[in-house]
């Protein structure tokens, strides 16, 4: 089909594309721009089938850049900036990727992390002013079924796997997003998710699509991002369920700005506390849950059925299909409690350069999610917990046995256990229970300190706790449910 | 992909999904009604690759056909009620229909037309009594390529030919429009437009993809058209100018309801009177150029750039690509007339049966229209003129070689002419120059009683002159702007 950038820029020139910084992009100048960059990296000599990584905040220039990719076939992969170089090494060597594309204040980790791989790393204001001096790379037709994006996510392995997912992925997910929540012509949809989560850069992709503005934010602040609102007249945003509570927290007396016609919450369940003090408020936000193998949402429950039904994420979008299953993999009835099983469009094509993660994930066409759920008499889905080693936090994602491996990995420590406790703010925090060898010791201070050299800051331990042994379940294994209890009672926070 | 009706069935079981006769049908109630319908359909021995045709009004009826047919993959060629028996029976004998639903209004002329080609003939009624005694027939995939409809439109010719549209085209159509016109969930979209014309048509399946709510009218009265969006709170309709200037006449001291969030106009040029008029009145009215050979809109302007630029019907849908080609078929500048050919995923497959005219109409994958335009600096397409002999009178388009056909199929007549005249109310009118044979004689009226058998009433000349010889060009060619003058002046009306 026709490259999505350049038949906006032929069918509404004019109109807002991309806001930032409080400047406004029209289509035609975006077009413009995503086609200099692209001159720009065909120059470098990269072309179809390689990818291009990128470690960058919520710049303009990641979009120039997303639209440029594109335009060459190149497949991108976003790299989260709170990964240590140690993390960022392992995702470019399991990409490996032509290219990383960084910035000032990303340089110093980007080098660290590219150059033992002997990957060359450019910085996107460099490449800004290089390109616009070339002459446009005209638009090419684009194939549904490239892949867009390699997107990486944590497993219970602790290795983090990269989701391919297709321009076609977006597309379904988008147009399926578009007849859920409503699509005007005047949209200008806000943006204060990272470009490197898949919730943020679907809304770089779903808006060129629709022909409507993106607005960019770079890093969550809750002033910040109301003031962009009321500013740009923003009608729809998408938000973790933190970064609401803190909008809401952090002007307890006013209701959000009227421009608003929804407010999209994903990437953490939403507390029943949150959804009334929304509903209070008179904020229409929508609950989704979803996941970055399924391109975004999964299922999108609108106000006022999502005051109504405070903890449910409603159907599944249009053409998804989702299903309950029990542990041999059977469809469960309603109200069964079950692994949550997804099948349509928008699920990813599999893990990048790796059969067996994928044949685990996607058995027979459905994408098997780990996590635990249950569809009602009226079909609404059910999050009962997610993956269920999984800790939310801020939106984030952290795998304990990501972060049980990097305290492993101190010479004292002979067993490790990783929970997440409740958290109002955050959803959940991250907390460990430590068992050291009898011979060494170490403080938690200082093993902390060690792993902040491996882990990215939103994945260490807010309170970690050096105990004689972990509590086991009958059969000898860590009993995690009891660790929560040890971890919630204890005072020994770091 | 998955069939529309039943993925939306699935996803919002109980949201509205067609509203008539003062009753709502739900997406899970439609679905199951389609699936009875086919059940019904099947058994009559009906299979994919088949044609059904139906000569039905706007009833729930035709929607239950629709979809149905839509899941046994059986294409549907709607026939226009308002045609003569004749003109039936050549579209029957065109696309060799297995079966021919009619209704009670339309039987006698679906038997005269059926019989001689030995079609057989089943009315709506029956089908809908008989077929909710029968289990569903099960949705199926649902294949973006397979014909959806054959759809009649005349051509130079005169010879009214089928115009094949695939689910795709459909697909494509509905998804640049709501990109282009904004979707809600809460829309209802209002079809006073028949249902075998492109633009009724893809109302119903647009609702269905979009999980919207489409509201029938069965025939168009503007009063009725007022009332019906009053009371089921209509967010849009779509209307020829004609209806809309009626509706407007109608009620001159009212404004439309306050549902409405946009009316759709499409069919034939708008006057910038009427667009004055709307503008006046609060009516955000937004203009489109279209065809049945582009599955409905091509190009379409929103409000208020539409009262700003009475007479432009905008630019094309994304996706779509529109040039204008001088008469040697080469691109021509802005601002310079020629003729429009589109280019895009709403293109027809070809003409049903037809490769001569298909590979006429289909140049490299652009259609060529045969309507005259130009685009201006701001590339907003200007519709001209409709191709040449055109006329279009309340939105039906009438082919001036198919009415002299009939004309001169009479004994007494030597030549006709028919073109269009200036018609505040209906845009244009049929008016005929008759010559007759010297040794012959026939008055107007006995020659429209004549013509009456043979075209449908809106093709019949509204005035009829007979005439002792047609002004000829230069070359010897009938001069077309010279019988216009003389028709106008006429007074001799029939």
């Amino acid at each position: 089909m026709q490259d999505w950038l350049s038949a906006q820029a032929a069918a509404q020139p004019d109109r807002p594309a991309l806001i930032a910084d409080e400047r406004v992009w029209t289509y035609a100048e975006l077009e413009s721009l995503a086609g200099c960059w692209a001159a720009f990296l065909s120059a470098q000599g990269l072309a179809a089938g390689r990818v291009v990584a990128a470690l960058l905040p919520n710049r303009v220039e990641y979009v120039f850049l997303i639209h440029a990719l594109a335009r060459l076939g190149i497949t991108l992969s976003p790299l989260n900036t709170r990964l240590t170089p140690h993390e960022l090494g392992d995702q470019l060597q399991q990409v490996n990727a032509a290219l990383l594309i960084a910035c000032e204040e990303t340089e110093t980790a980007a080098r660290r992390a590219a150059e033992p791989m002997g990957t060359r790393v450019l910085l996107a204001e460099a490449v800004a002013h290089q390109a616009e001096r070339l002459p446009p790379t005209p638009p090419q037709e684009l194939a549904l079924t490239a892949t867009q994006a390699i997107l990486f996510t944590s497993g219970t392995s602790g290795r983090p796997k990269g989701a391919r997912l297709s321009f076609g992925n977006h597309f379904w997910s988008a147009t399926a997003s578009a007849f859920r929540l409503g699509i005007l012509p005047s949209d200008r949809w806000l943006c204060p998710l990272p470009l490197y989560h898949v919730g943020g850069l679907a809304i770089v992709l779903r808006s060129c699509l629709y022909g409507t503005a993106a607005i960019l934010q770079e890093g969550f602040e809750p002033g910040r991002t109301l003031e962009l609102i009321e500013r740009h007249r923003a009608s729809l945003v998408s938000l973790v369920p933190t970064m609401l509570h803190r909008m809401l927290g952090a002007h307890p007396e006013h209701s959000l700005p009227e421009s608003i016609r929804l407010a999209l919450l994903g990437g953490a369940a939403t507390s029943p506390e949150l959804m009334q003090t929304a509903e209070q408020r008179n904020l229409p936000a929508a609950v989704s849950y979803g996941l970055t193998e399924a391109c975004s949402q999964v299922a999108t429950l609108l106000a006022p059925a999502s005051y109504r039904k405070p903890g449910s994420v409603g159907r599944p979008l249009v053409f998804t299909e989702v299903q309950i299953r029990d542990v041999e993999d059977r469809p469960a009835p309603p109200g069964v409690y079950g692994e949550i099983v997804v099948r349509g469009p928008t699920v990813m094509q599999g893990y990048h350069n790796d059969p067996q993660a994928t044949v685990q994930a996607l058995r027979a066409g459905w994408l098997h999610t780990g996590d635990i759920g249950y569809l009602d008499d009226e079909g609404d889905l059910w999050l009962v917990q997610r993956r269920s080693d999984l800790i939310v936090s801020g939106g984030e994602n952290i795998y304990p046995a990501e972060v049980e491996a990097a305290l492993k990995a101190h010479p004292a420590v002979a067993e490790a256990c990783v929970v997440g406790l409740p958290s109002a703010e955050w959803g959940q925090q991250v907390a460990a229970a430590v068992v050291l060898r009898p011979d060494l010791s170490v403080t938690p201070d200082e093993l902390l300190a060690f792993t902040r050299q491996r882990l990215a800051g939103y994945k260490q331990p807010r309170r970690l706790r050096l105990v004689a042994s972990l509590p086991q379940t009958a059969s000898g294994k860590i009993h995690r449910a009891a660790v929560v209890d040890l971890l919630a009672q204890s005072d020994h926070a770091d």
